[in-house]
C-alpha cells in the first residue's frame, strides 16, 4: 500500500505564529505543501491531518488500520504525555515515524523522553520543516 | 440503587485487534455480552460506555452522580496520566472499582502506577476478561 | 485591550459538589457573578469559559490570540499533566495568570508542581473563590 | 485438580483484634468460614493455612506442587519485603492470586510496591475480606 | 483585628540594587509607601519590618501573637531552607501570606520549592510589587 | 498493668562477641542483669525474650496483648527490613519503646531508616548497653 | 567536669503555645523546672540556654569548651538545616546528646533526617518532656 | 581449620525443579554430591546445611564460630533482602564466599545489588553449578 | 563547501558479524557504498572514517574545521559516554548530524540518553542502514 | 579599587581547636597574619571578619558595595545551605572567589554542593592554609 | 577450540605499585607466571594482553573472534564506563569471564555497577591473584 | 623533587578556537608561556603535555612516578568520566592539583562532579588561564 499518513500533533496550527525562534517561521499550509510536493516527487499518495485533541488523534490512528502503509507523526506535546497515543499505535501495527521540528534531545528535561519512542520504527529530531521530509522519505522504506 | 455504569478507557475499542497476545482475543462487543450477562444473572443493570477522550471520560463519570451506585471502569491508558480522572471520581463520591485486563503490576514502570488508585475503592488486574466480571461482581459490594 | 478571558478547568462545573472542604460551597455559577461584579467595578471586560476537555482549552487559548490582553486560567487537573496547553499558552504570548482555588503546594506531591507556571506570568494559590478575584486584577497589571 | 490452596500471610491470625477501622471487624476464623462456603457453592475444595514465618510460606508453597491447581495468597507484610515468597512461587509454576484486604495503592509507599506481582496470574486490592471470595472465583478460571 | 504585619526577608533591602532585570527598579522605601497606600485605601493598620537574619524574623514572627490579624511576608532565600519560620508561622497561627516578587516556579530547581507553603494560608508569585499589593488584599480576606 | 516485655532481636546472642569496637563487651546475660537490676529499683516486671527469626518475633508481641503495659524492643537488623514487625507492634496497640545500642543515624544509610519507628511511642539510639536502661525508665512513663 | 549544658533551640520558647497536639502543654519554664529538678536528683549542675538564632547556638555550643562536661540539645527546626551547629559541635569535642520532643521519625520527611547526628553521641526522641529527663540521665554516663 | 560450611538458601531444595532454564537442571542432591566429591579431590572438609527460614541460617552461622575455617553461601533470596545474614556473618568474623547459580548483574534491578557483599571476602557468579565448585576452591584459601 | 565527512564509532567495523538481528546484515563496505552512491546522486563529496579510539574520533572531528562543511557521525557507544566527543563537535562549530541504526529511544535506559545530541544539529534513530542515507540527505541542508 | 573583603564563616574562629587533622593546626590569628603578609607583598588592602551568623555575613557583603574591588570568602557550612548569602553576592556584583581548606569535593556527599559557585568567580579548595593564599592573588585578577 | 585469551584493563601494569593495600603486593608479571602455571596444569593455552586503552581493548577483543573459546577480562576502571567495551564482547560472541581483583560490590558506589556484567558469562570478584586462577578454571568450562 | 608535570586533557589544543566565550581567547602555545614564565620566576621545571587520548593521559601519569614531585592536571572531558584517570593518579601517589578554565560548579549538571577530585590535592577551577598559574603556585606546596 503506497498510501502515508501524516499528523499534525497539538498547537502545530500554530506554526509560524507560535515561538518562529524555535519552531521556523513557515506556516502549516506551507508546509503541507512541500510534504505534498516530495510526496509527488517520490510516487506516494498522503493524507495529511491535525488535531489538538489526545482522544481525536486515537481515533486518526485507529481509522489507519486496513488504509495505510505507514504513518508519519510529529506528536507535538503528546509525545511525553500520551500514553493513549502509544497503545494506539500499538494497536494498529502500522510503521510509524516520529519526527520533531525542534531537537527535543537539547530541550527541557520533560521534552527529552518519547513515550512513543518504543513502538516508534524510528525518530527523526532536529530539522525544522525538513524533519517531515526526511521523515516522509524514511516512511517509504516501510512501504511494500 | 441497583445501577452500575461501565466505563471503557481509550483502545479498549481496539480489544481482539490490539496486541491479543497480551490482551486476549475478545472483542470489545463479545465481552460486553458477558458482562451483561452476568449483570443478568445477579440482578444489576448496567450500562456501559466507551470512550477515547479523556474529557468525554470526565463527563461520562459527572453524569454519573445521582444516576449510579457504583462504576466500574477500566481506564486504560489514562490509568497512569489523568489527574482529570481522579478528580471527576473524587467530585461525584461514588464508589468506583477500577480494573485492568492485564497484571499491570508486572509490566512497563509507567504502568505499575495508578492515578486513580487513591480514589478507587478497589482494584483487580490480570484476569483478562474475566477481570471486568470479577469487577462486576465487587461493585454490586457497593450497592444498597 | 481591556479584555480578559477567564478559563475553568476540568471538574470546575463541579464546583459546590465536589469536595466542598477542599473547594469551598459556591458553584461555578456563583462564581462567575463574582468575577463579573469585580470586572465592572475595576472596568474590565471579561468572558468566561470552561471545558473538561484539554483539547479544547488549547484552542480557547489559540482562540485568544488578538481578542484578548490577558488571560486567567485555573487549570485545575492539567496544571500538572498538560504539556498542550503550555505550548498553547507559550505559542499565543498573551500574559497569563494561573490561579488555584487550594493552596497546591501543601497537597499531594503531583499537584504541586506546575507544567504551566514558566509560561505564565505569575501564579495565585490558596485564597477559595478570592484566588479568581485576586488574579483578574493581577491579570488589568498586564493590559495596556 | 479442582483444588486450591489458601495462605494467610504475618499478622492476619490477629484480624478483628489488630486496626479494625482499617482491616474490618472479623475474626481470621469468620473469614474462613466465609471461604468455605463459597467453596461449597462453587464446587471446589481448599485448604487453609496461616503462618506468620516467610520461611514457613515458602514451604507451604513448595508442598502446594502436584497438589493444589491454584494458590490464592493474601502475604500481607511480606508482599512488600520477600523475594523469597517470590521464588517459591516461580519456582512452582502453580498459578497463584494475590489478594489484599485494604487498597495497598493508596496506603504508605512501601505498601504500593508488590515484590510478588510479577510472578503473580493477577492481583485483588481493596474489597475487604471480600477480596479473598472474589480471589477465590479468580482461582477457579486457573483450575482445568 | 485590623492590623496586618509585613515581613520583608533576607536581601529586599537591597531592592533596586540587586539585580534589577530579575528584581525591579523600585527601592524598598518606595515598595512600602505603596504598601502603606493600599493599606490606607482598603482601611487597614499595617507595621513593616525587614531582617537578614531568619532568628530575628523567626522572633518578628513569634511577636505578632495577640497583635496582628494576619501576616504577609516575603521569606526571600528563607523560603527554601528555613524550617524554623515554618515552625514559627505554625506556632503563632496567624494565617501567613506567601509573596514572590518573581514567579519562584518559573526559576531554579531550589527556588520552586517552599518550606513554607505548607502553614501558609496561600501563596502569590511572580507580579513584581504588585505581588506585595494582591498579598495586602489576600491578608485581609483573613481579618475578621 | 506494671509488666514490660524486653524483645531481643537477630544476633543480638552474639553480644560481646559480634564486633565488639561496635557492639561493647557485654555479652546478652550481663545486659539482661542490668536490665533486670534496674527494673527492680524502679519497681517495674520486667520479661526478656531473644529471637533471631523475624516470624517468632511476630508473635511474641502478639502474645503481649493482654499482658504487658509497655514493649522494649532491640529490633536489630530487622528495625530496616521487616514490616511484619510493624504491623504485629501496630495490631497490638501496645506502647513501645525501640532502642539502638549504636547510633543508627550515623551508620550505613539502609541503618538510617526504621520502618518500626512511625509505629513506635519514641526511639533511643547511640548510648550502648545504657540505650536498654533508658529505654526501660521510657517504658515506665506509658504504665499507668 | 559534672556540669551539663542544655540548649533549647528555635521556636521552643513558644512551648505550650506552639501546637499543643504536637509538643504538648508545658511551657518552656515548666520543662526547666522539671530538668533542674532532676539534676539536683542526680547530683549534676546545670546550665540552660535558649536561643532562635542559628550564629548565637553556635557561639553557645563553642563557648562550652572547658566548662562543660556534656552537652544537651534539643536543636528542634536546626536539626534539619543547619552544618553550622553539626561543624560546632564536632569543633568543641564534647559528648551532645540530641533530644526531640516528638518522634522525629515518624513525622514529614524533611523531619527524619537530622544533619547532627553523625556528630552526637546518642538521641532521644518522642517522647514529649521526658525526652529532656531522659537525656540528662544519658548525659551523665559521659561525665567523668 | 580445613574444615568448610556450605550453606544453601531458601528455595534452592526446588533445584532441578524451580526454573530449570535459569538455574540449570541439577538437583540439589546432584550438586552436594559434586561438592563433596571436589572437597575429597582437594582434602577439604564439608558440611552442607540448607534451610527456607532466615533465622536459621542467622543460627547456622553463629554456629560455625570455632568450627569452620570458611563459609560457602548461596544466600539465594536473602542475598537482597537479609541485613540480618549480613550481621551474623560480621560477627562470626569467619571469611566467606557468596556465590549465585546466575549472573546476578545482569538480571532485576533488584537482584544486583548484595546486602552480603561488604561483609563477604569475595562473590562468583553465573557459572551455573559450577559456581559452587569455584566456590569451594575459593574457601581453601582462606584456610591455613 | 560542498564536503561531508562521515565518521563510524566504535565496534562499526564489525557491522554484519555484530549482532545482525540488532544492526542488519550488512558490512561496514557495503554501508559505505551505499552513502558514497547517494553521495554521487546528490551532488556531495564525501569522506569517511572509522576509529574505535575515542581519542582518534576526537582529533578527526578537530581535523575537519576549514575542511567540510558538515559532519554525519554515528558514535555508536561513545553517544552515551563521551563528553570528550561532545567538547570536539562544540570546538569545531561544523552542523554535525548523529544518527544511529537502532532506535536507540527504545533500547537500555543507557542508551536512551545522548551525551551529544546538546551540540548536534539534530538526530535520526532507528532506520538501519538507511538512518545514514536520510542523515546524508540532512547533511546537505547545513552546506550552502 | 584594590581594597579586598576576606570573610570567614561559621566555626573558621575555633580554626587550630576544631578538628586539627582535617583543618590544620593555624589557628585564624596566625592565618590572618599569613593574608595580610602576602597583601603587603603583593600590594592590596585587605580588611579581614569572621562571624558564625548567617544574616550578618549577608550584611557584610552588602556593605561591601562601593567598597571593595572584590570579595575572599571560605563560606565554610553555609556553603551548602545558604540561599541568602548566595543571594547577597548576586545583589552587589562584586566579583567573590570562593575558598575552602579541605577539598570539599571529597568529603560528605552534603558537602560536595556549593549553593554559592553558581554566583562566584571562581572555586580554590583543598590547600589548607594557602587556599586563602591562592585565593588572595586570584582576587588580585579582579582588581583594575 | 582450547585457547583462552586474557586481558588485564588500564592501570594493571601498575600492580605491586599502585595501592598495594588493595591490590596486593604481585606485579603483573607475577600474576601472568601464575596464570600460565595454572594453564600448563590444566592443559589450555592462553594469551596474556594488557591495555589502558579503551579503543585498543575493544580492537583486542574484536582480534579475538576465530581465534580463542573464551575470554577473560580485568576490564579495571573501564568495567564501569565503556559501553563500547561491553558493545565489542557483545559483537564476538565469545563467553567472557569478568574478574575483579577486589570485591567490587564492597567498594565506592561507582565501582559497584558493572557495565559489562549483562554480557559476560559469569563475574569472580574480591579473591586477589586468585581472581585470575578462579576465572581461568571458570572459562575452561565454556571451552569444547 | 622540584619538577612539575602538567598535563592539559583533550580539546585543550583547540584553545582559541574553541568557543572562546567560554574558555578564552588564549591558544594553547600562549599559555603553556606562561605556566614557563612562572615557572622561571618561582624557580620550578614543569614538564608540559597535552593529549586527546584517555589511556595516552593514563600513561603520562604512570610515566610520572619518580620523575615529578607534582602534577597539575586541567582533564578536561575526562575530569567527568574517566576513572581510568582516578585509578592512574591513585597508583602513582604523587600530589595532583586539578585545575579548571571555567568553574566547573556553574555549568551543565554532568561537569559539576569530578571523578577525580577524591584522589587529588585539591582543585581549582574559574579563573581562566590564571587557574593554571595558580594550580603551579598550589604545586610547589607539595614538592619538598
Amino acid at each position: 500500500m503506497k498510501k502515508i499518513l501524516v499528523i499534525h500533533g497539538p498547537n502545530l496550527n500554530m506554526l509560524g505564529v507560535r515561538e518562529p525562534e524555535l519552531y521556523g517561521g513557515f506556516t502549516l499550509g506551507e508546509i503541507n505543501e512541500k510534504i505534498k510536493g516530495l510526496a509527488r516527487e517520490i510516487g506516494v499518495e498522503v493524507t495529511i491531518k491535525q488535531s489538538n485533541h489526545e482522544g481525536e488523534i486515537v481515533e486518526i490512528i485507529q481509522g489507519a488500520l486496513g488504509n495505510y502503509g505507514a504513518i508519519l507523526i510529529n506528536p507535538a506535546a503528546y509525545t511525553h504525555t500520551s500514553i493513549a497515543l502509544r497503545d494506539a499505535i500499538a494497536s494498529v501495527g502500522i510503521p510509524t515515524i516520529e519526527i520533531h521540528i525542534t531537537n527535543i534531545h537539547k530541550r527541557e528535561d520533560f521534552r527529552q523522553k518519547s513515550l512513543l519512542a518504543p513502538v516508534a520504527a524510528g525518530q527523526i529530531s532536529g530539522f525544522g520543516v525538513n524533519s517531515y521530509l526526511l521523515g516522509l522519505r524514511a516512511a517509504t522504506y516501510f512501504l511494500e
